[in-house]
């Protein structure tokens, strides 16, 4: 697999030099825009900036040179992530965001020539967008195996019906990957769903809302929606992957996905720290006496180092251990346990860090002069979304169980 | 002072019957407009839950029977006060929302009789709402005597000019109690502000924004506002109580102030708490199996529940230490610390309560089907306004030190 | 019930000035030999300090009045609890020591004449020491119900055998109480045990060690040991209380033990409160620059004091609940959540106050120059003896969902 | 300087593997020993022990192999502290256990060929022990350069007066090296002290007492000591190092010995995350339910897997930065925020993770049947010695407002 060698980490810096560079004179800019909700302005503005990144070669950062990517490996591209995540607008300006970025790698693995060419080229050159059709609202995210959704095959179609929500980016999108049950009797509960692109525009296909998360709806790749699919037929040849083999497909997007989302957080925690330190640094409590000067502010400043320090080595040494491996599957199994412990240990790290930034800005904090208050209220949910935190921990203490031989059942 | 007599508990007890009721039956079914921000919709369903308060005889609960109040006393009104804070429209449905009760206070006891036919008996009727003009944008809210604003005498008129921000409630309000230096020579650094009464439309007054609070501006009382006056002038008897008395005045609200504040908390904490209670037990994870089954959830709930009964008494217990004092100024004195030591203690409570209720519900969690989100994000702010946690642990500290023969400059 | 009427609060404060004179004047000079492991020296000087509570009229400051004791009430005693527990010496100055406080509220309430002469009267005197053997170290504390000891009827004797532990001050102790199986076959498994009287120095009752608590073994009622009981054949008339109600007994016992450890630790929190103010505000960091004007101790500082007074009002609360019912069955039934919920508040709260009063004294912390470091240590078991922390946690979920309607299994 | 390059990877992997298994097998089944405080069986049972190490040419694992150490650098000789720290008997078995290795450190470096004679040697061969004599209980160990021992010159001598403590190991060392101060009027407050070499036999040393810490003295290598020295003279050739370098000597000690300290606790967790899931896992709440079902308990196994892990790769990251540079020296300048951070992270760490193992043991946990009640006592020291958490935050906090340009001073 693709790993980094030292003899690369000249070409990596130089990468993190230049896409730093561009977050902090382009994107930060523009971030008004969104803390504002002005989509209709931020929208064509980001376009351009879209083009600029693609001027500079620096599109799809994620990806291998062979499918016209930086080839940065894992732990190359993670740290590009950090880089982007320092701005909201980081990740859509490089076209790695999510969904999208994980379609991407969905589709470079498992689409034959056709779905390659419908699907995943425009995705690739950034046209259109896509997402990702998972969690059900009458579900426990937490169990996925428990699912309504399903698939029948009807003639040379597939029929859908089903009940999705959450469903990141719908809006605007031009296609969706749908998890749906097409083998209900399938012995193996893991072995009864697959994945089928559904385009947006399709009969039966109902956009029932975009979801306020924290109080707003959003637009565009920054909403979430909820949607409804009625009778919705698309060709056979739409199945993505073998028939029944949703939930692998879906273990596959796992690693690399959760360093892509640590790693992000991580540059969260970087931007939210300067603004915490400059804040402080700057801020008078009395003339030639800084809020710095104050020890509780030392002590977040502290812990928020070491915090988000150690949490960086502990993502980059995950992404090693998978791509080391000789496969992604082999990767994720022999880093399993450290897919789910960054997880929680990093999504804790966040939501310290920003808690430690908004409260040493004091009543600024809670405005949008920062993005630390958008942080703060849209990032809450990272200790819920892809496994709560105490999902992610029971599977750490079964595998740690299971290897000195005690099996708990969940 | 008027402290509940216990034979006047039965008393108490019908009351938050029906005001329990009344909050659950009239107030929460109009919570999706507040949460949806639909306030051209909300205002006027609110003044219609207005009048029937009226009707019922509830009104002003925070008043003494001669004022037209219920005559609760402080911790008797801080049992409706929790009673009401199960609900955002809780308060302004009674007519005791902040700013306007600490207005009230301060009217009837500081207004004369011009002022009090001008400013405090249309307030008491509901008929305008009020603001306080007190936080700048350019100084530390941790440390009240650097201000710039200032009201200088000219002739007959106070003329003001100053910057002031976080003034909840502008939008709407008829009148702001400003407070400005008037004696930047006064040797008593304590001694220099004073309470001035603004009326909104005087020329002057600029609306520069409403901010924009964890990503929403709201409207009416339910906003928070910048504001600049420039020139502005009113009625030399427009000063309220005595010139240079400004922060003595403040400190009065003070007290009786942070009771309402983290009794209102508790409110939240309770609704919270059932929330989490109905949401884990209702919520199936498997056939028979729900939610409330997880250890985690149960950890939450029993934490909750302790640390909400115990903040409850800790604040009713204050309420009583100031309410046997003489007087509100001994009675503050007397519970000096404790009254900054509630101020942070309920504060940590409300945001752990919230974040457990929050992450008990999931995804759902983050969205306005309940008014959980909406208390995650705005109510962060808690440990900051009225005093940062910080500032309010150090009095504490020096209070603490201080009998002991320690004295500790801050 | 004898609850403390407002009336008699001048006379509880004037006990608790003398009580608070008398550990600070007579016990805590002898804390040094308790420490030094010195029992030698400790034990006679203890029994003179013995003699001097008999003579000012505090001795048994438990019972009521009826039986030598105070007559204080449950709260009443609750705060003499706290200010005895200011040193580890107080509760057996004054012969309210654990076990044999709560021998004597099973003895006074369930032995016949014959058990009142031999075993109550001499522990009301102080003549002999006692102590209770519940916990075994084949099962899980955590559930009471599971127990291999049994006693098992033989003419006019009851024959035990079994093995436990941790049973606290059987070192020189009379006699032990002894939770034994008497009725296996018991339809309703808390029928099965019984309370049987045991003279420690009985044929078969073998003193395996004193368990090396955090390092110590210590002596006489500082210490815990294992035994075990091999065919030790007592007369029938040794049986306490009904034959099957071992556990009603000790479920009675459970609320009032309760109260009394909480204050107990709100003692030992005060004590280390009042050492850590006093090292911050002496010890110079440099010259005019004491310990104390570190933000990080008067975060301490401020935390403790509202953790304290917040924990003490809630106990005291709990203390009113069980008093105000019509027998101490019903108080429990009505106080059943608090009692849980303390016994998890409080003893979080000893855990964070003496952390934090060790961390403030540095090095010196770690040493037994101050009673901190002997605290944190077997203090420690506060989270763990009378029920671990999670099981009180799920104890008050589950009551909490069971009055909301939803039943939860353990 | 010595960094392991990745193709002696296999060779520490067996290093490892012997050091662990070592320790499994032949200290672990001392451990009792040392718990029960048996020190005259220990003291020759351990001599017994180092023996074997030698003979397996394990000894002196911390030192190069030109000084016949095993060689492994900062970082690979970090991991085998790691697995000594797992018994608390590792580090003397193999001739690392502070402050021996520190001293041999200095002495390596900055002895002279009489000093390495007379010192050195004998260390390094394991024939004595030594101490190092630092703080003073007159003054905070937060700010080392107040310090009242004195050096000063009389003809060929050095005359030292002073009163040092928590001086390790003193019981039984041959020699102490000694921080006083030589040049009180040096301009520069780190020029003012010197180390000089004092045996212990001189007169004048006088061994005032072994320190109570946690309540129990210890010997030999497990002991502290409170030493009084007075006209104590020594050959003036006893200085080691340059006059007045004593500070530069302590730190350059520092990194190294932070990097040890770290691994050693990281042992120790590993230890207690062992025992903490064999007990879990092993431990039956009823018949086929074992401990470990529980979901705090798993929530407790995973949270330490996490942070011990994150743990791991911080403080060998901090290896690696210290051993790229070019000197010491240089290589703590470089590492100089990292090398405060580690100190008070894992030290976090340690305490959570031992409190954990404790709280998953209940009353077993508190007895000394396992090494955790013992480390959760002796290792609550973590978060002071070597400077207690507070001085190491405001040290990462000034150095990283530093870097963006505030100056904060202390």
């Amino acid at each position: 697999m693709n790993n980094t060698p030292s003899s690369d980490s000249a070409r990596l810096d130089a990468i993190l030099d230049r896409v730093h560079s561009f977050v902090d004179a382009e994107l930060v800019p523009l971030e008004g825009l969104l803390l504002a909700g002005d989509f209709d302005a931020l929208i064509p503005a980001m376009e351009e900036k879209r083009a600029q990144v693609r001027d500079l070669g620096l599109w799809n950062p994620h990806l291998s040179s062979d499918h016209g990517g930086l080839g940065l490996g894992l732990d190359g591209f993670g740290r590009v992530s950090e880089a982007l995540g320092r701005s909201p607008l980081g990740h859509y300006a490089f076209n790695c965001q999510a969904p999208d970025a994980g379609n991407m790698e969905l589709l470079l693995t498992h689409a034959d020539g056709r779905q390659r060419g419908l699907f995943l080229e425009p995705l690739l050159r950034g046209d259109v967008r896509s997402c990702f059709g998972m969690t059900e609202p009458e579900h426990a995210g937490s169990n996925p195996t428990v699912m309504s959704t399903t698939a029948r095959r009807e003639g040379d179609d597939w029929v859908l019906d089903g009940h999705k929500w959450f469903t990141t980016a719908f809006d605007g999108a031009a296609f969706c990957i749908v998890m749906a049950v097409t083998d209900p009797d399938a012995e193996n509960r893991y072995a009864r769903a697959s994945m089928v692109i559904v385009p947006t525009d399709a009969d039966g296909v109902q956009h029932v809302r975009k979801l306020p998360v924290m109080g707003a709806e959003g637009a565009g790749w920054f909403s979430h929606s909820e949607i409804r699919l009625t009778g919705v037929r698309v060709p056979a040849e739409n199945l993505l992957g073998p028939r029944g083999g949703g939930f692998l497909l879906a273990q596959e997007r796992l690693g690399p996905g959760r360093i892509h989302h640590c790693m992000r957080w991580l540059g969260i925690c970087e931007r939210a720290f300067d603004l915490m330190c400059d804040y402080a640094g700057s801020r008078e409590l009395a003339p030639g006496r800084s809020l710095a000067t104050r020890e509780m502010v030392q002590t977040w400043i502290a812990e928020s180092r070491a915090e988000i320090d150690a949490a960086r080595l502990y993502v980059l040494d995950t992404a090693r251990r998978i791509a080391e491996a000789d496969s992604i599957v082999e990767g994720q199994k022999a880093a399993r346990v450290q897919v789910s412990a960054i997880k929680f240990f990093v999504a804790g790290v966040l939501q310290r860090v920003l808690d430690r930034a908004l409260q040493t800005h004091g009543g600024l904090g809670m405005l949008d002069d920062t993005p630390i208050a958008f942080w703060a209220r849209h990032e809450r949910a990272a200790r819920i979304y892809d496994g709560p935190d105490e999902v992610h921990k029971s599977v750490v203490a079964r595998e740690e169980l299971k290897a000195r031989g005690y099996s708990i059942k969940r």
